[in-house]
């Protein structure tokens, strides 16, 4: 036998004559022909990776990819250098109607023409890539079940966390494996707004403007800091976690408008920081899904995912605890995603696999949890005028309902008060009766507020 | 066109008419039929993994799993009560003349009689899965080439990292993006050992032997402790992230067990924790690689991976940054990559792809940098004894070989003192340079000690 020089001499070559059934010399198989929907940030960036990447993407794939159209709004616009002008068109017809086209990537975003355009592209028996999150969120088992049907590929990466494998590491490497759980930081606006406000110890208002003179949020972030972004990306990750089919408005949501410094006073002192979470727990008969600002431990990985990162916690039952962290949003991350896509769903093409993997995702009726039996720790805050008789009345409103206290803080006795607390774990429908007991009480200066504690 | 409602009904079903041309469908599949070489803990975990998912990984695959054979040493040994006592088998040769296998899982480790059988299980046309690290770091060129030519997969998650998805990251969310650079605390022994250090303030001894008493190390840790299974870890990645195929012992090792109590305060006083790190860039030209104990940043991420755990920092030129952590070892983390590798080779398998991935990796010969080229700040520590011109002679000999000091502090300034230095980056053949210069010197109590400084 021979054994080539590993140090040395080893050049790697496969003999040609051996793969000549199936061959992957490049040579050997017809370009795969591809059109971009869209040419934003992210459509540039797919743009300057493909070419920045052409041979060694060749070689993995066993084709060439070759560009074909890009569909834009406006042919006037500059484009990145990467873009050949002449594959600019606003009509979708010359697209829909191209005889020779392999791949679709959907890179609009948005609701419509979006959807439209993946349909017609899934009927004519084209692979489709997309990176939309809010139609996989909101239509991912319709589209997976129509892509199934026509026997092609809808591969959608980039919809969830930019760069970071997380799609991938549901879908394959935990293939032999239960979920038990998924807590992602999945919003880098929220993150460096929250990481701001404990860090520099600034507001949110302020924390924002910072976010939006950076570029890390929209000049209407409400998408962003009312926590349905990250909610919607749940709930795909519940989709191939679970395979669940929920909507995408299924997880209860919070955003940050709410948390200030205060909060996260009171987190430092009891050993926490503040993170905007959302999390998924399998508990057999249900699901648990909510997206909300959460306590999570200062010594916990996730404590430290700082700035605009983006982040996912998931827990498998053989797996254990694994961590995936990188940047969750930006032109080239989320064009490294849909690259990496298109590599698969290109290959995929070339061996005429006809949409296997897209059929192995197959979401069912999932039970949804309601929040009211969720059963967590949580941190209470009560603005309180500071008399007699106060904490005893607040204590006496948990005790009623069950709630236990773990730990309490009194601060600034003077005419008013703030009391903070760290319950045991209790059911969310009895604490929202034991607050809504003290609802009508004199003592109380403002309604109480409560943030979960996830102890990850 | 009928929507299926998503919140309540859509029961995800597929038309199985629809499906008629390549199914889905178990039924409609034969099984694929495997053999285990080895059932110690992986191997266990292997089986009851198989048993605990049958029904979704017999849905995600398209076909049943079936186990046929497992080659054991000793057949009366216990097993775990998924393994049926009937696969047991110590001849080689009733898995090799079976003609209905399909694939093979190496779970023996070690050298021989392990990469005889990949061997033979490759030239017979099986399909391999291993979690042989040893194996892929020493013959994986070799080894996939010989795969290549017979069409068939070779794949190897479990070789690297235990659970953690490292393999399939670098091999499949990387394809359209440049690695460059990887920072890997890929050896649970040592993390433990230096966390211990680091957080209890024991010696290297003491740590060894608590992490002996929990079963993080063997009786006989030298491949742990000294550096080289993290070492081996690193060539394997390097294979996937630069196409290299450096021999298992071309990157510098050190280990950690000159490492002590000394060196950790002076990290913390200089701001950096100690990691042992295997460390891979692509600097173009050529690859460097190297493997030690490392100063890193104690904001970095990577400071906060503690005890067990692994982790892998990878930096692609589009995706920047990526962190995945998760635990490097132990049978059911290990069992779930293995499970993710035969899902993925099995569902190859049915649909004749011959080993179409496998051969998209084509290693082949990358330049490694000498050591002595190497750029990087360094911790330095001088034992010295306290008399007139230490320091001029010290500061004089780095400044001689252009090595500039950045940060200086001197310690115990009684008969003998130890001064600690952080220099700014320099080549280490320049620093050795200086160190060599010093070495005769009288007023030195021992040889001078150096750590590479990694500020990620």
């Amino acid at each position: 036998m021979v054994e080539p020089d590993l140090v040395s001499g080893y050049t790697g070559g496969v003999n040609d004559s051996e793969l000549s059934r199936r061959s992957v010399d490049p040579r050997s198989n017809p370009p795969v022909k591809i059109a971009l929907l869209g040419c934003g940030t992210v459509g540039g960036g797919v743009l300057r990776l493909l070419r920045e990447n052409q041979e060694s993407l060749t070689q993995k794939i066993g084709a060439p990819l070759v560009v074909k159209h890009v569909l834009v709004r406006d042919l006037s616009r500059p484009r990145v250098a990467e873009c050949n002008r002449e594959w600019l068109t606003t009509d979708p017809e010359v697209i829909f109607n191209d005889p020779e086209l392999d791949v679709v990537l959907e890179l609009m975003g948005g609701e419509q023409p979006a959807k439209a355009y993946i349909e017609r592209a899934i009927d004519r028996g084209l692979t489709v890539v997309t990176a939309n999150k809010f139609l996989m969120a909101t239509y991912g088992p319709q589209l997976l079940k129509r892509a199934s049907e026509k026997e092609v590929d809808l591969a959608f990466e980039a919809s969830v966390g930019g760069g970071i494998p997380i799609i991938r590491t549901l879908r394959e490497s935990l293939t032999g494996d239960k979920v038990e759980s998924i807590h992602g930081i999945l919003n880098g606006t929220c993150n460096y707004i929250l990481t701001r406000m404990r860090s520099a110890g600034v507001d949110f208002q302020k924390a924002l403007y910072e976010a939006q003179q950076l570029g890390y949020a929209e000049a209407n972030p409400s998408l962003d800091v009312d926590g349905h972004d990250a909610a919607q990306k749940l709930i795909i990750c519940s989709m191939l976690a679970f395979g669940s089919n929920f909507s995408a408005d299924a997880s209860p949501v919070e955003g940050i408008t709410k948390i200030d410094t205060t909060d996260f006073a009171a987190a430092e002192r009891f050993g926490y920081t503040i993170k905007h979470l959302a999390v998924a727990r399998d508990l057999g008969e249900e699901i648990s899904l909510h997206t909300h600002p959460a306590f999570i431990p200062k010594k916990s990985v996730l404590a430290n995912i700082d700035d605009v990162l983006n982040c996912v916690f998931i827990r498998g039952r053989g797996l254990g605890p694994c961590v995936i962290v990188g940047r969750g949003a930006g032109d080239l991350p989320t064009a490294v995603s849909v690259v990496a896509d298109l590599a698969d769903v290109a290959r995929s093409r070339i061996e005429d696999h006809r949409g296997l993997s897209t059929r192995a995702i197959r979401p069912h009726t999932r039970k949804l949890q309601p929040l009211s039996e969720l059963e967590s720790r949580y941190y209470l805050r009560f603005e309180v005028k500071n008399s007699p008789g106060v904490l005893a009345e607040i204590a006496g409103a948990l005790g009623a309902h069950k709630v236990s206290i773990e730990r309490m803080v009194q601060e600034d006795a003077h005419e008013s008060a703030t009391v903070l607390m760290m319950t045991h774990r209790c059911k969310e429908g009895a604490l929202h009766r034991a607050l809504d007991q003290l609802g009508p009480s004199k003592v109380l200066n403002g309604p109480p507020r409560f943030i979960r504690v996830e102890d990850i």
